[in-house]
Formats: C-alpha cells, structure tokens, sequence
C-alpha cells in the first residue's frame, strides 16, 4: 500500500498548487490529426473537443482508453440525525454490501464501460459530526480521508470517474456549496433520494444552520466543516489524478461539490476534470455553472455511486477510438471538401 | 439470402399497418422489477423508461443486450447536379470503400458499442433523379430499396440501429420533412456536412422547387419522389426490426427523415424506435419533435453514418444491465425508504 505524499493539509494544498498542466505539443498534434480525418470539419461534435483535451492531458496525440477505473468511497454523516434522509443510515454499510456482491446500478454500469471497480468505506461505524452542532471532521479526520482518496487512485488507470455512497450526503454537499457560492439555502438543497416535504424543510435549516455555525469559505474549511469522508476522498483522488495526468470524470452533485472545494482552493484545479452528467438533483446544474462544466450527458439521473460518470466512460472512449482510430483522407482515399 | 414478404407497394403498406405491440404482461413485470431494484425510486432516470420500454418489445422482464447491429445503406443522389453539397459525388462510393477497411467513425463507434457493422451500398453507379426535374424514384425503384432494407436485419439481432452515407441527402431529407409537415424550406435546411452560403441558398431553392414539383404528401409518395435509396431502404430496415421485435435506435436528420414517411403512413410505426441523439443538422430537433421523440444524447454529432445512433448503443445496453443484473432489495438485504 502506497502512503499519500503529504501528512498535513498545507502539504495537500501545495500539491494542489504545483500541478501538471496539458502538454500542449500532444494537444496540437492532436488537432492537427483531427483535421485530417475521415468527416466533415467538426462532424464529430463534442467528441472532437474531448479527445483533443484528453490527449493533451496524457500528453500523446493518439491515444486510446484502455483502463478506466470507478472508485466508489463510502461514508457516513452525523447529519441523518436532523432527519435530512429519506432512508436510514445503516443503508450506506449495507450498499458497500451490495457493492462487493456486484448487486448495484454501479456494478452493472462498469461492465458495460470495461471499468475496475474499486469500493472504499471509511470508517462507516464513526460517522462525521452533526454539521449544526460541531465541524463535521477534524483536520486529522480530513487528512485521513484525502490520503484515503489519494492512495485509491491506480497509476495504470487512463480515466478515472469518482463516485459515492453516503446517506445524508446530499444535505452536506447543499452546505458545501452554499459556503462556497452564497445564495439562498432553498437553490442548494434537493430532493436526495427522495425525502418528503417535511424532511426537505428539515435538509434546507440544517443547511441555514450549518453554513451560518462555521461561517467558512476556503475550500478546505468548507469541506472539513461541511463535508464528510467520502466527499474529502473524492476531492483527494482527484488531485491525485491530476498528478498522474489521468482524465476525470465527474458524477453527480455530490462529486461536484468535492471537486468544487478544490475549484475554490485553486480555480484551475479542475483542468483535467469533465462533467459525466447533469443529475436530476436540484442544484446539479447550479453548482457546475459555477465550475464552468458543461455535462456530457443528461438522463435524469439522481443515483451517485458514480453512476452518471461511468455511464460517460463509453462516450469518452468513443471519442478516442474515432480520433486515435479513424482513417485520413489520405489514408483512405477520400477526396476532401 | 432471404427475400422480403412483400413485392409490391401495397403489400409493404400493408404490412406496415399489421405490426406487432409491446407485450403488456412483459412491460408490466419489467416495472414490477424496476420498482424493487436497490436504488431510490426512479433514480436512474430514463434508463428505468428505456428498459421497461425495451423489455416490452423483447416480450421479457429481464432482458439484456448481447448483439446489436448497425445498417449503413449507401445511395448517390441526382440534387447533387443543384451544386448543394460540399463534397462531390464520389465521395459516398470512397466512404463505402472506408468503411469496408475499418477507417470510419462509424468503425469505431460499433466497436465501442460491440455492435456489428454492416454496409450496404445501393447501385451507387446508378444515382437518384434530380428531384427538381422528376421523382428521385420509379415504383420499382422505391420497392427494391425498401426490400433491401428489410433483408438486411439480422433476425438474431436484439437492437438495431439505421445510418446512411449519400452526399446530397441532407437535401433529400429537408424535402421529406417540408412535405410531410410542411412550413418554410429555410427551417427544415441546413448546412450538412458543411456547404457555403452560395451552397445553402441553392438547397434551399432546390428543395423548394422539389415539393411544389411534386406536390405528395403521403408517406410512400413522398419517400419515393423526395427520398433516396439509402433513405428508402433504412425505411425498410425499421419495418422488418418492429416484425421481428428489435428496438431500433434511430440516427440524426437522414435517417429521421426516412422514420418520419412511415410515422406519415402508420403514427404507430415508429413506437419500437427511440431517437438516440439530436444531430447539430438544423431541423433535426423539429423533425424530431413532428414524431414526438426526446433524444437521448446531444453531443452536436452531424455525421451520419449511424454515429449517432451507434454512440447511444451502450445507453440503452447499460439501461437493460442495470434494470437485468441489479440485485433487489431483498435480495441485497437493503433497508428500503
């Protein structure tokens, strides 16, 4: 087992200050391959735009995507008490079960992507603290679920989509971005996995109450007051992607608010990062305005567990096979326009 | 090589108006399941609709997908001669030669999706009529096209998905679509695979001066005057898929100009097709909307090829791996809401 290369959150966050930017020769040549291929100029919409970012980022002009990994972190949050959830707690320990048995929306999904599938719980048993009475971790507690997310990361993987299971997150990752955006509680909070409409009034003054308690804005504060473990992993498997140059998909909401923590540490944080989806939980959209992503796909989702972003695994391998696969007009013979 | 059931026009009408329906009994036990899968009720979004969709017409609960295809019908096009393509004619015969070598987009969008890749090219020596001057097809010509395609389903296959390759066939297609719904030429025209403004003006005459030629309005009238053999036969295709149960993802423009003559003859004919993305081609929303159809990607693809319909394959696979292979409730041993 690898150890993480920091042991204090100042550490972290030079790390998240000294990173890998796109090698920009692979991104030319990249581009300059994409105008020679078989299509009309910019036929391939989206695709087009993704594969030259993706090449740029594992610095070759063609590549392919070979081994994409699903890391899924698993935590429990203080916060179910106020009766934010729609489902009790013990729900999280029993879908880390259901993720071992391959018995999840998750398992499937990353069949079909050609996916690894990694499941990491932290610490079910000693869930944060109630975010309207005390932070919900301490620094230690935060530091631990970086490095937990950071040594998560395979150094083999040529994508990474991280992903959650937490009952009461949604709560959390409302508070988180409301410290970061301001705004009005009611525009962060959603529905979650479908709590009733008592249970919404009680998610949005937890959110009032918790943001107003620790009054933070840096995106370390925020996601050390607001956050909880699976969130913290989240945030430190993505700097750890960057660092190794693998391409990240975002999932849902609660992704987004992790990496959004890191947006705010440092805006360009999020360079090697796209959006999966846009997941049908209220303030998705909302909060990656505020990233300035624009979601690849959008089919209602509202799952986590990294669903949506693995489900974009196939269109990002797509838009590889095509550029690092696709013909010439020389090559083939086609006359050009 | 087997041949079509029909050999005249009126038989193919006929058949089109006795199809088969999605099994109730199926469907019903398809939402049955989706209800007790270990997710938040309707937290998959439309991929719970698309397999109780898929299901129906499979006439199981539990489907899967093993063993898509996709259809390339190619065809040449006498509106060519109207100066309204960027590319010249040859150009249709080059790609059937690039596809044959595995160059194409399409190549590698089918073996991402796993889907087997068949191409068909439809007496390219032999273009349609300039539709300015007479209708793009005899009888005979419409009815070889439209067995074509419903020879050309695998009856083994359990998805199918209908693309075309023709220059000139956006036009064709922008005609179709004026004359089944009507409204201005300048809506329904666009700029395919990327013609001028000198260029798009004289699509736009030309498919003006096409509809008041002919003045059709009835499906297989407008098909064989308007259309092209790609497009008739793609027709064809998605008849002999409903025969046989197979869902059928449709592409972008082209292709839903070929579903939308039969929408005009039977609206039930396309109730075994979902529009697997909204092209970046002009009218492609508006057409889709005259069907009643929601795409499910928006990538700003405007390929053709079936790239689109190709790209959307692992959508609904993973839809039916999900509502197939996720453990229920009971059986993962989850606390339900």
């Amino acid at each position: 087992m690898m150890t993480a290369p920091f042991s204090t959150l100042d550490e972290f966050t030079a790390l998240l200050n000294n990173q890998p930017a796109p090698d920009a020769a692979a991104s030319a040549a990249a581009s300059a391959r994409n105008a020679v291929l078989t299509k009309p100029p910019a036929a391939l919409g989206r695709l087009e735009e993704i594969a030259i970012w993706y090449a740029g980022w594992r610095d070759e002009a063609a590549p392919r995507i070979a081994a994409p990994q699903v890391l899924v972190f698993a935590g429990n949050h203080g916060i179910v008490a106020q009766g934010v959830s729609a489902f009790p707690a013990e729900v999280t320990a029993q879908m880390v079960g259901n993720f071992a048995t391959g018995g999840a929306a998750i398992n499937q999904l990353c069949q079909v992507a050609g996916a690894s599938l990694n499941v990491i719980a932290l610490e079910l048993e000693r869930p944060t603290a109630d975010f309207t009475q005390a932070p919900a971790m301490s620094k230690d507690d935060l530091l631990t679920a970086l490095q937990a997310g950071w040594t998560a990361v395979d150094p083999t993987a040529d994508l990474l989509v991280t992903g959650e299971m937490g009952i009461g997150n949604t709560t959390s990752a409302a508070a988180i971005a409301k410290a970061l955006f301001g705004g009005e509680s009611v525009d962060w909070v959603g529905r979650g996995t479908g709590v009733n409409s008592a249970g919404f009034e009680r998610k949005i003054a937890a959110v009032e109450k918790g943001v107003a308690l620790h009054a933070v804005s840096s995106g370390l504060d925020v996601l050390r007051c607001l956050g909880g473990r699976e969130i913290a992993a989240m945030a430190g498997a993505v700097v750890r992607a960057r660092s190794l140059r693998i391409p990240v998909i975002l999932d849902g909401f609660i992704c987004t608010a992790a990496a959004a923590c890191l947006f705010k540490a440092n805006p360009a944080a999020l360079d090697h990062c796209i959006a999966g989806h846009l997941s049908d939980e209220n303030a998705h959209g909302r909060l990656l305005e505020k990233l300035g992503k624009r979601p690849l796909l959008d089919l209602g989702l509202r799952l986590g567990e990294g669903s949506g972003g693995a489900l974009a695994i196939n269109i990002v391998k797509s838009a590889l096979a095509c550029h690092s696969g696709m013909a010439t007009f020389d090559q083939a013979g086609v006359s050009n326009a």
